[in-house]
Order: C-alpha cells, then structure tokens, then sequence
C-alpha cells in the first residue's frame, strides 16, 4: 500500500516524517480493518517503524486513530472552503453537503468509507470522533459563521441528516440512496441543511 | 422481568400464548443485554420454555430478532396512524417524526433504545430489518399514500433522516439533540420529512 520513506530512501526518517508515515498507514490499514482489526503491529509495520513510536506519538490506538481521523478531515480547511470568503448565505447548505459527500468519496473507496463506519458506530472513540470532528469543529463553526441563533440546536441538527444520510448511503444501503449520484444526492439532501443552518427554528431554544 | 403465564398459572400455555411470551422475553433481552449479548438459552428461561420451543417457532436468532421488531413496530398499524383516514397532507410530516419518535421513546427507555440501536447498526440482519421495517414497510407506504412521484426516492430521504436522528440522539448522543423535548424535536424535523414526502425534488428519477 504507501511506500515507507524508509523503504525509498534507505535513510532513517525524521519525527515529523515518521509521524506522517503512520497516519498514512493507519489509515490505510483502518480503511481495510476496520477499527478492531487494524493492529498496532500491522500500522507500524506497514510505516517501516517501530511500534514504540506509535505509543510515543498518539498515546494508544483511541489516540492514533483521533489522529488519523483529523489528518484526513482537517476541519478548519473544511469549514474554510463551505462558508467561503463572501461568508454568502445563499448556497451555504449546497457547498456544505457537496464538501462532506466530496469528502466520504473522495479519497478512500465507498467500501472502504462503509467499513470504517461499521467499525466506528459500535465504538465509543468514534462517538467522541464523530461529536468533535464533526460536530464541534465542522458543523458548529459553520452555523456561527452565519450569526444565526442557536448554532449548537443547528449544528446538531445539521449532523442528525448527515450522519442519516453516511448511515443509508455505506452501511444499511437504504435504496436507491446507495446508488444515487452524488450530485442528486446533494440537490435533495442540500435545503435541509440550508434549512438547518439558517431557517427559522420552530422553536425558541435557551443556552 | 416479564412474568410468564406458567409462572403465573401453574398451566401448560398453547401455542399462540407461547410465541408472545417468547417475543416478549426477546424484546426484553435485546434490550437490556444488546444482539450479540441476549442468548437463546436466556430468552428461553425468561419465557419459561424449552430452547427447541424457539427454534422451532423462529428458526434462528435472526428470526427470533426480527420477528420481536415486527412484534413491537405494527407496521400497519403505524402506517394508518401516520397517514390518517382523511389521508391529509398537511401536518404528514409531523405526523410522522411523532409516531417514531412515540415508538421508540414509548415502551422501552432510552438506555435499551440506545442498547439495542448500538448492537444493531453492526450486524447485517439489523440493517436487512432497518430497510424492511423502516424503509419498506413504513416509509414508502406513508410515501405512496401521497400520490406524489417517486416514493422510492422519497422514503430513501425519510429513512436518512430519522436514522440519522436515532443516531445522534441515542447512539453518538450529539448534545442538544439527545438531551431536547420530543416536542422541540419534532418541530425541528417534521419539516424536513413534509418536503421529503410532499415537495417538489430537485431531479427528476426513473424507475
């Protein structure tokens, strides 16, 4: 799967390299695994390092897969490129869908994307995951940016259909939502989220 | 737990008498000790019968499972009460949000509705039960009963929704939503499920 500088190079990385390298594996092997089945052993070896080092940069395998969750996501670029420059409200729940979509299929396969989610919702780390990378970092500061009441009511609003939607899309396959373009995807699922983000609610919240 | 018939009546019970208290001992075994963690053999001795009694009615585990949902949901029934004998469609969304959120907030309590959720999201018999219970039997009859186009598409929605909806309020437990009124929280939703079900959609889908 990644090659290890170590391998290409023949020279001994330096921290900064070897901290990515493991990432790299670890997503890599966690994308094939699955939170259970990915060994500490396999990620390290897969890095060319020793598993030791794994236990001095992330603490535990909760720590290393926190940290590969963020790698990949980087949530403020994220929340960046969804609420853009203009901070425009008009398109806001459109750019946001498209971006989390773009996200789950971009990079890994959507068989991959539905093993780590199958891992991940009979797990309390990714619960904690999922609320801080998602939630609190991606959902929360993009219902802020748009002075709108009660960000925290939207916010979880907004991940209650896009956690729906990873659900039926990867893992329960809800037809034809597994099946459907990601662009028709995004059209039908996208004035929720407007909704969401910046409607009124229903209902007056407090704190 | 549930008291049986035998303990109670010192008699033999027939057949019919005896499935209910099998479903009934199912029902409350998935939901204090989760699929994996609820065995035949417990089920059996709480509803005072043989463990062949079972596999006989039910075949399997699976079976077993799936029969104590069906049991619980009243498909039917749900459907009628969402859609109304005036088959109005104002108010069909809310109708809706209330009768699940009813359901699974009725006869059991949070804690088993989360037990239960949490084991099922990783086992293939509970997504095949989420797609037939939820999806086929509930969502696209309360679709078709709007003569609007593509029922398919828009029980698909629906289910995104209130899955992601159990998800964050009993599973992840997102904060406000696990903690809100079920009456803020289907003034929130039931919106969402009006447009699924009775809005124009963004595409046009064939087949």
């Amino acid at each position: 799967m990644t090659r290890t500088a170590r391998k290409r190079t023949g020279r001994r990385p330096g921290n900064t390299e070897s901290r990515q390298l493991i990432l790299d594996a670890a997503r890599a092997k966690f994308a094939t695994h699955g939170y259970e089945g990915a060994s500490i052993r396999s990620i390290a070896q897969e890095a060319g390092v020793d598993t030791a080092l794994i236990h001095h940069f992330f603490t535990s395998k909760d720590g290393l897969f926190s940290a590969a969750v963020h790698d990949a996501v980087h949530p403020e670029q994220l929340v960046a490129a969804v609420v853009g420059k203009r901070r425009a409200l008009r398109g806001l729940g459109e750019r946001m869908v498209r971006a989390i979509v773009g996200l789950w299929e971009g990079e890994v396969s959507r068989n991959q994307m539905s093993s780590i989610m199958r891992s991940a919702v009979s797990h309390e780390v990714a619960a904690q995951l999922l609320r801080r990378f998602f939630t609190e970092e991606v959902a929360l500061p993009v219902a802020r940016s748009t002075g709108k009441s009660d960000p925290e009511v939207r916010a979880a609003l907004v991940t209650s259909q896009l956690v729906g939607l990873a659900m039926t899309r990867y893992i329960v396959q809800v037809h034809p939502i597994d099946k459907l373009p990601a662009d028709e995807l995004v059209a039908c699922i996208a004035p929720t989220i407007q909704r969401y983000l910046t409607g009124a609610l229903p209902v007056s919240f407090r704190g």
